[in-house]
């Protein structure tokens, strides 16, 4: 199951009449109660659930975005749009998330094709989709293989022996596939490596209990869901044998942006002596940031820190400050694993 | 206004007759949306209160053993209970919450006095109350003066200047007033020195969102509450001068166990310099425990992580671990403060 694809012939289009294709994507506002697929042909519905996050997560952004550039030529075709109505639509795509360097560089990609026609367009498009497949299993089975060394094996054991933490959720749901941090314990797991995984909840939005909760359910793993302050001491007292997350941007230096939360585990895992790596893809390293202290950090709505499910959690008119990103210094980044390298970070090499 | 008190004339005694005295506390369990005083005169009604932390934190429940004695002679004498109805009484108040080692102790010093009669008994447990609230003073401005000496000040300033970052609730609710981690908090407000308070949210079950910032509210102070995984990078971004805990258990060599969440913030205190103090009552010294390997760590039902007011949050059939406390070693703790003594604990100073 893909979180986000092309498929021909799943949707009834406009005046019931058959549409070639359709954008497929798992509804993750429904997750992890409900399984719900959304099949989408207009251009505007998926503008809609990108905007409510009902897919999210960076590859998967690019996914949309190149998708959603296809949509709207299809539409365009099917309803005899004029080219300033379809340019519209897909300037509507590339802004439905305006941070989300990811939609926009998906949109670029794809309408680049836009002159060469429909078939030229919907070819770019399922290429970025195959790609991010493609550079996700490489991740995963070098970052496999990067544990395997750092971890050692025992030789007597044939059972599967090691504990992994993450946080947040850096899997297929953020993806179109596999995932990255996810990718690697996926990959660990098939190799009978895995013991067990500790998923930090990730609040305020909860993207590890709901969602990281529910992959590593689907794939059969042992796992575990734990407050975010809990990830440190568990780390202490030996509980774990690798940290692995993903990340959101990655300075040249090696310093790490990830989703708020990440830093105090790899504050833990540098003292304990315990692998802290970050499984991201080439397009997140951004060598036009010299270092983590570049790196502006999103404040978002103190709402999500202050209300639980619509519950107000603290007294009236209490505020909050709701910091999306903490940045990990490369000193404490034991190894980046990307599609086509490893990093060794800590040790002084730098990614970009 | 106390979180716990013994006030006479509050309430209406059985059948309309007037009581002599009655428990007063506040409900926490209302907070922070309402502020509800529960006026009890039935000992089994506080130890209902005791038993849905109504009434919780250790020094709190040290009160509550000491006027639940108090509350269950009364009784004896109003209704004609024999002694061995009377000592029954005393038991199950003792026996509320079977782990909070301070319920026990406030029951068994007041219950020493019961052959001596009705006022010696009331002399005792209000002598309790009135320790407390005198220790905790006590520890306020000894904190407050230590903050003053390791943050400096800036003699050109005359406006507040201090960012304190805290977690959980070491709050008057977890005493019978002033509190102690809050204490210190208070005592810088009321110096003029607090600029503002982080205060953790401290899932599972929020005592920094609910209570803590319901305390800061109250004393006029300006605080922001922050999901749990932030505070170690506000630390190292360098918006707090100086962390300040409570605990449950210190050990004889310094280390601390807390509720879980505060060793990420002695890691990332310790990497940016800022001071991590702990401040705590002696009776949470525990010289019988060498140190923090020795602390058994409470696991509590793993539910409070999988839900969040009463909805679940992860998929059907999710696990989770719920560990109550972490140690924070004591090489992370810059000192420990106590109502009659500061200890320089990272400079290898023993409290125990």
């Amino acid at each position: 199951m893909r979180t986000i694809d092309w498929v021909v012939g799943a949707a009834g289009g406009a005046d019931g009449q058959p549409s070639p294709g359709a954008v497929v994507i798992v509804d993750q506002t429904a997750l992890p109660h409900e399984v719900r697929h959304l099949t989408l042909t207009d251009v505007d519905d998926l503008v809609g659930a990108v905007r409510r996050l009902a897919v999210r997560g960076a590859p998967a952004l690019g996914a949309a975005g190149a998708v959603g550039v296809l949509l709207a030529l299809q539409q365009a075709r099917d309803e005899g749009w004029d080219d300033a109505t379809l340019h519209a639509a897909v300037a509507r795509v590339r802004g439905a998330r305006p941070t989300a360097v990811n939609l926009a560089w998906g949109v670029d990609r794809v309408a680049a094709r836009l002159p060469d026609g429909l078939a030229a367009v919907e070819a770019e498009a399922r290429a970025v989709l195959a790609e991010d497949v493609t550079a996700n299993r490489a991740m995963a089975e070098r970052g496999a293989d990067l544990l395997d060394a750092l971890c050692g094996r025992d030789d007597q054991a044939t059972a599967s022996d090691l504990r992994v933490h993450t946080h947040c959720n850096a899997g297929a749901l953020a993806c179109v596939e596999v995932g990255t941090a996810l990718g690697v314990v996926r990959a660990l797991h098939s190799r009978g490596r895995l013991a067990r995984v500790y998923a930090d909840e990730t609040r305020p939005l909860l993207q590890g209990a709901r969602l990281t909760a529910w992959e590593l359910a689907e794939m059969g793993a042992d796992y575990r869901v734990v407050v975010d302050g809990a990830g440190s001491s568990l780390i202490a007292r030996g509980l774990v044998d690798a940290v692995v997350v993903g990340a959101d941007r990655i300075a040249a230096n090696g310093d790490v942006a990830n989703k708020i939360g990440t830093y105090p585990l790899a504050l833990a895992a540098a003292r304990a002596g315990v692998p802290f790596v970050v499984a991201a893809p080439e397009s997140t390293v951004d060598p036009a940031t010299p270092d983590g202290g570049a790196i502006e950090i999103e404040d978002r709505d103190p709402d999500e820190v202050l209300t639980f499910a619509g519950h107000p959690v603290a007294p009236p008119g209490a505020r909050a400050v709701n910091p999306a990103f903490d940045v990990t210094p490369a000193d404490l980044v034991t190894a980046i694993v990307t599609e086509t390298r490893v990093v060794r970070t800590a040790q002084g090499d730098r990614p970009g």
